[in-house]
């Protein structure tokens, strides 16, 4: 892609309610811009990061066996009074009605509506397991929205829900769950940890959490510094006002905090803040007793499903990518989720020497499958200091300097996690940076 | 994929508000499923197909130099104020408000947006054109939502907008639009028109409709039978009561009625129904001057951008393709569409000669690259009549039958189109087929 065909509004103003480096630097570099309160529009190069991490997320759980479907938006308010939850939901599930005066609601999550859908249409235990996902907008009216894609009321979420003959097999498509979810978020590059969410059970296994760890995370969390182990703080403190207080402790001021309580295995747990990206939770037969999803089991008797729900706030993983990975000039998108892998920047696209051989490096690039933007971009504005402010604060992994060194067939290749810079050889640096990205 | 792993609800019974083909078809193959009035829920099959034509949509179009960015769907009323539209557009836009009583609208359109996204963000002729798409959710609260996902409520739309500094170059993108969507609809193998729906201009290009030729079409269209030409009734007929009663005549009934207009060409117009899928559209300054959205032009001038717009129903081209593709049996998917190109039949998955077969010839094809899905389905209900119902019903463009011929090294190719079967050597079948897709 040239950077000249593609729409990358970048702006050095600051949105004035943007408190954390990802609301800022994604509305800066041109990847987002808010509609209203807790209102996102994706831009091209937002979008081409939220369809990557899209996609991985769909492959992952399409290679677990999971089904994918889309569920309609809006939906009746009988289906949720159907679970009582149109009673206990409050007012962050908003109501809305037609024309006719009939009452809907913008889905905020859909397991009533994904109950209906198998209800009736699976009758044997012969057909199961079926777990069935979507990857589809959300709608919560959250009181407060803020943090840009972190805590907004429009989201795109993955929700998937599995219908089972009896709780072994949840238990075990519970536990492929958590092993897909491993394997979604460390394709993506995050540096994250799996946390028990379940009080009710010592070392439970009935609701997990998975966090992105970053200090502006709004969580705060325990985790073991010898083994995987990490928890929830609501798992571990019984007073409800310690968990408030501990909440609302920054990441520093919680190092400096001791913990008596010790790992499982020995280790020492010690505080940690992380972002909530993921959810697998063990419903039981609550919703299909609830709407009387019924099938026949082995003995040719009526039973409700057991169920299970697992969740992944895939517009919020772009936002975490950033709380994790960035500097005071920008973005540091991991090789997962960047737009594209290298910015190949002329430095100066009115010499023509300088933009044939920029483009002749994006072409060899493309030849061999690494993804790369050619900043072509020739205005008076567009200065070499100009170009690489972009790159920085849009974060590309690499870019390639194509500039004054070329007369001695030489271009320069920066690392955007260093930003450390090194000369190459024009000839070598295609097979230069093949080698750096493996 | 296995047919047992996926979840394909068929049914015999079709919903008795079910008057169309499409709608009849989608509901009982286990395509879709009706969550409420003019909503619908897509189901894995569904989801496949829905997801192959947005990413041809998406192709072509990116190709085109067009750029996909995802606005939210929930707009705040405002941004429909400013156009004036929050007036004029009447009850299919659902109004919304949130928790703080503050007004929104679930998006029917996005002119408004778009304008708003690039409005000060592309300051000078330079920067131009642009043009921006989306495939996102829509929402038109129609007083009667009928005919399955050809008039539904929620939707999904690809919308574009595009700016440009003069007339000449909306002309220009205009034009490669024309030509983009031809590709789009020849690429997904349907029978279409480009129709003239400029009332106002001779052989006005203002405005273009793209119809899929059907019988059960909605729309009234006259083609010359000579030349490309198309148009809609309304630009050929003055008299609104003549337009409207020849609306609501069947496709037998026009059939029976002369046409007195001949073609520019001198060739003979004649009547034919079809499903609108597309409809580009010259703006103009419209939309532009009344939010205020200008740029510097070459002199140096503020000026309003000129634009233009450009829509494909991208959910309602799931139901085209079946209202232009079916017999008494079912679905029959265009190669472009099918979420499986063969459906390999294993008569009697219990026996494991035949089952070893059809593994193989399914392996086979995977490594061909031709995607295929195994019906090893095997409870005493899956005879060969019920996997061969559910073929026809289903609609891939071919299956393999692997069962009582193989005694004799024989297996059989079958034709949905046709239904016509032919043998074929066990060992040439994967290359037969490759041949007949081709």
């Amino acid at each position: 892609m040239k950077f000249s065909r593609l729409f990358i509004p970048t702006t050095k103003e600051t949105p004035s309610d943007a408190a954390l480096p990802s609301h800022q630097f994604l509305i800066r570099a041109g990847f987002i811009n808010q509609q209203g309160s807790g209102l996102y529009n994706f831009l091209p190069l937002g979008k081409i990061v939220l369809d990557k991490i899209r996609s991985i997320v769909k492959e992952e759980l399409d290679n677990a066996g999971c089904n994918e479907v889309q569920l309609s938006f809006v939906t009746p308010i009988g289906l949720w009074d159907k679970s009582g939850r149109a009673d206990t939901m409050g007012k962050e599930m908003l109501r809305i009605q037609d024309r006719h005066e009939n009452d809907f609601v913008l889905s905020p999550t859909n397991e009533e509506a994904m109950v209906e859908l198998v209800k009736n249409r699976v009758k044997s235990y012969k057909e199961l397991p079926v777990n069935l996902y979507q990857i589809n907008t959300k709608f919560r009216d959250e009181a407060r929205p803020r943090y840009g894609l972190l805590r907004g009321r429009e989201f795109l979420m993955k929700d998937g829900y599995s219908f089972h003959a009896n709780k072994e097999d949840m238990n075990r498509e519970f536990n492929l769950m958590e092993e897909t979810y491993k394997k979604i978020f460390t394709r993506l590059g995050l540096d994250f940890r799996v946390v028990d969410a379940d009080s009710g059970a010592i070392g439970g296994t009935g609701s997990k959490e998975f966090h992105v760890l970053a200090n502006s995370g709004e969580d705060t969390i325990l985790v073991c510094e010898d083994c995987e182990y990490g928890a929830n703080i609501e798992t571990i403190f019984e007073d409800e006002k310690e968990v408030v207080s501990l909440n609302e402790l920054s990441y520093e001021q919680l190092q400096e905090k001791d913990v008596e309580h010790k790992c499982s295995c020995g280790g020492k747990l010690s505080f940690k803040k992380g972002i909530e990206v993921g959810h697998i939770f063990q419903l039981g037969d609550k919703y299909s007793k609830a709407l009387e999803a019924i099938f026949q089991d082995e003995n040719g008797k009526p039973k409700a499903f057991e169920m299970a729900t697992f969740g992944i706030g895939v517009s919020r993983l772009v936002a975490s990518v950033i709380e994790q990975n960035h500097d005071e000039n920008g973005c540091i998108w991991t090789k997962a989720t960047t737009p594209y892998m290298v910015d190949v920047i002329v430095s100066n696209a009115k010499k023509e020497n300088e933009l044939n051989a920029g483009t002749k490096i994006y072409e060899d690039l493309k030849q061999i499958g690494i993804s790369s933007i050619l900043d072509d971009r020739k205005e008076k504005k567009h200065t070499y200091g100009f170009k690489m402010g972009d790159f920085k604060l849009i974060g590309f992994p690499y870019a390639i300097i194509v500039g004054k060194k070329l007369q001695d067939g030489l271009v320069e290749i920066i690392d955007r996690r260093t930003l450390e810079a090194q000369d190459v050889k024009l000839e070598d640096v295609v097979s230069k940076l093949k080698e750096l990205i493996s």
